[in-house]
């Protein structure tokens, strides 16, 4: 089959790596365009505009940084003219209920249906072919999409007819991760100042209530503290807080702990850490309690 | 073997069961004698002391309810003395490291040996063997202790020579169960409040990063909303949080989520969920979000 | 809603509890009328044949030891007949293939919709609604029945419309468990035989790779010897590997474990270990190696 | 520190990698230099033989293919002549207790401690720092040792003072890998040739009972028969299931799966598939059901 795809980075590359080892051809777009060359040595098509991208009645497929990155490749109409009547766009980006709802109306506005496909999984994940889709949209469209996620990864959660819900369960989740991640970090910071083995403690925690991913991946990059090769970077982090915080207000909410976690990433990505991992809010929690 | 046993409740009452299959000898004590009826029908000797529970050298295990019954039943110094030099008490309540500590000087005139074994599991895993054990404590006692522990549950984790800091673990142990059900009582809210199926949400999330008992037993009793069986009330959900400030604020640690969440039990049991599960804290976040 | 239920047992039992606390009418009826005495205290219907369950238009559920026992209560046609036009009948009992096509053409005759519902979980999970189904059989039909099952589980896993097909996927499922079952039994008769501690080696199997529910339950009956409080038997559990073969064959499989699982089975049977837990075949590996 | 690494592949590439990036000086060996290259740009440094690894009393560690590669570097004498007294050997690599037995006699005879050091876990988790340990052997040396390895993966698990332990347990473990993949294999098998949707009974599998990475990991190559990337060869997992069933022979265990296991490695390594995933076994049921 023919794909284009917009946005090539961390997710993104061995998510294209798969599909072309799968046999479909894949026509890819980046604004920087140097990310582009390895796959074009796999046998991607490097095109210089994501219209160029699509063609008509087609499948494109978008992994974007958020609200702004996907507003900018859309907001000019090329890319759903192109597509066309009939096209489908398969938008994977972590973004705002209200973003998805937006551009959905330009796109039924040319024929073309949204689906939203965000991600669950971090590269290394996606390389194994071990991340997971939150999917919703039309019925039909998920239908012809569904084999190829399921295809390129381990598991399609369907989360019904409008796209919009799959942004918000997928900033949810990430929600349930940023918690997950502050109470490790402040948990680790006690049985580090009361002179307690941290290993243990991560063994205790890992084999017995909390084993799963979450907890035994970050756990140990909080525990050992190595949070300079982030495969999901702090200031990623404060645009999901940031979103899950914007998420909990437009449905009325009180969630505290999505307000405290705003402004802890803030303070954090103003400390100079937006380019660690996003564990590394660990060092804010021992900044803060004197180490 | 014979065992005494102080404190007679959820998380004991399979314990001793238990210890009774296996052969061992068991004397109970507790504050409330009716509790120790049906264990006396399964061959538990009853006693009306702490003290009667315990023999010279012998070994008496306490499970109560935190740091004023582990008071009162120690206080008095009965049962220190008659367990006497030789003796080991085998201490599973969740209480501090303050009370831990105090008593271990107390013990440790009389050459009494402290082992602290706080227990994470609940009353349905004791009851299954599913149970692990934190241990902390002299080297000799913890190998002679270790046994029967093995027999009783599922792991023991050796936390090292010094009793406090089991209780310490412990309480970090219980801060990140108590943070997660937090953040999955916001997430579930919004998700309910957008509209989305909370049932398709807990597949998702239980299905993918966060496949553990954590996620998998709270998150269906917060998505479903059924707290009214408690295998762990909200009142001492309340004592826990509360024990995980106190541990950070000894040690110096800056706590945002421990802090707050103090705020918010407190604030649960004011409006009567006390007695409630501790996961009930779902209907303050829905609550205050208008539902 | 008016529910009835045929077959009163260790997985039903809690499942009607829940019915009847989801604030659910049940008529129950049983072969043996005396183990429907507690959940007639609780407020269940007795009834004293299968039809008087059953009304028209409604929907009846049966949970049932196996092929001849599902027959012996549809063979007479009584329970369609009354259910009549309309009716729905969730079937969750582990039956063949063969069973499952040969009743859904009796039921369609009479306008009933048959839907396979087996079951993924053991009488504990059942009555913590931790359990699992597996669903296939008419969309209009799974749209009446998801939500009931649902509240009373954790999850629904959907296998299409053909019943027969939930009936083979739940077959093959207790094949897995039967596997794993017999390789753990070698595995920890060899650490037993080799003096090395059991534990020890239980510990780093569910503390790493196998960190789930089969292993780390089944596992610990495994390594403690604890058979005799069977949660599924060694005779169901025959049943259930014969079936397995029985799938196998009629596909064309080549199954070498299957056959094999088969054979010991009957072996462990015919020494007398049907009403130990299914984990019990461990006594057979260790007395076939001398212990 | 100083370390002397021998062996350089698939396993041992990151975690040398780590080792030079926790600051550690690494002098490595290979048989086959070129695979030493990466890890001389990386700053390690290549030798020409085992023995100018070691240094007098420093610490070796080995990571090679089997019992005859282990044979074939330390036969000669000379890595323990070169390590003397004080001298540490961390043999990481999976072989027999026989071969670990007979090269500890060695290592004693010149004063060198041979830890046994097996590993639990693939390329990918080392690269990640997610593998474990199981060690074993003398207490002093695992003290010295267990930091190291602490820092290098996720967990260790301790089997005592005998290092031969620790190869069983090892050996009994992947028998759980290699069983647990066979009856995979079978189960994908009926449900392809039932036309029962795999994807459907891998969620079944992964989302309920089965949440681990084996089967999470091995059962998505297993169903999407993707064997062409072999993280662990088919020919090694001949070796590993080998070692298992001389290992129950040794210890007098009758063994019907680990048995069947050589026959069906053996038989999948005779039609060319050694060089496939150890999964691609699945291949050989499929064959042998026609498809």
């Amino acid at each position: 089959m023919r794909i284009g795809f917009l946005g090539v980075g961390g997710m993104s590359t061995p998510m294209i790596n798969n599909l072309l080892t799968d046999g479909h051809q894949v026509s890819i777009w980046n604004r920087t365009a140097a990310k582009c060359e390895a796959l074009s040595d796999s046998g991607a098509v490097v095109v210089q505009t994501p219209a160029e991208a699509c063609e008509r009645s087609g499948i494109v497929m978008s992994c974007l940084a958020g609200d702004p990155s996907v507003d900018a490749v859309l907001s000019d109409g090329a890319v759903v003219d192109k597509l066309g009547e009939g096209g489908i766009h398969v938008a994977m980006s972590t973004v705002s209920a209200q973003c998805t709802t937006t551009h959905l109306e330009a796109h039924k506005n040319r024929g073309v249906t949204l689906i939203a496909a965000p991600i669950v999984g971090r590269p290394d994940a996606v390389a194994a072919r071990m991340q997971s889709y939150l999917i919703a949209g039309d019925r039909d469209a998920k239908a012809k999409v569904t084999p190829i996620l399921d295809a390129l990864g381990a598991k399609v959660f369907d989360f019904g007819d409008e796209p919009a819900t799959a942004s918000i369960a997928k900033i949810a989740f990430n929600f349930l991760i940023a918690s997950a991640i502050e109470s490790m970090a402040e948990a680790f910071t006690v049985i580090e100042k009361s002179g307690i083995d941290k290993q243990s403690f991560y063994e205790l925690v890992t084999g017995t209530a909390f084993g799963c991913r979450i907890y035994e991946g970050y756990g140990k990059l909080i525990h050992e503290r190595t949070f300079d090769s982030p495969l999901f970077s702090l200031a990623l982090g404060l645009k999901d807080v940031s979103l899950a915080q914007e998420a909990m207000h437009q449905a009325g909410v009180a969630a505290p702990f999505a307000q405290l976690l705003v402004d802890r990433y803030s303070q954090a990505v103003d400390d100079g850490l937006g380019e660690t991992d996003w564990t590394g809010i660990t060092e804010t929690v021992r900044k803060e309690s004197g180490l």
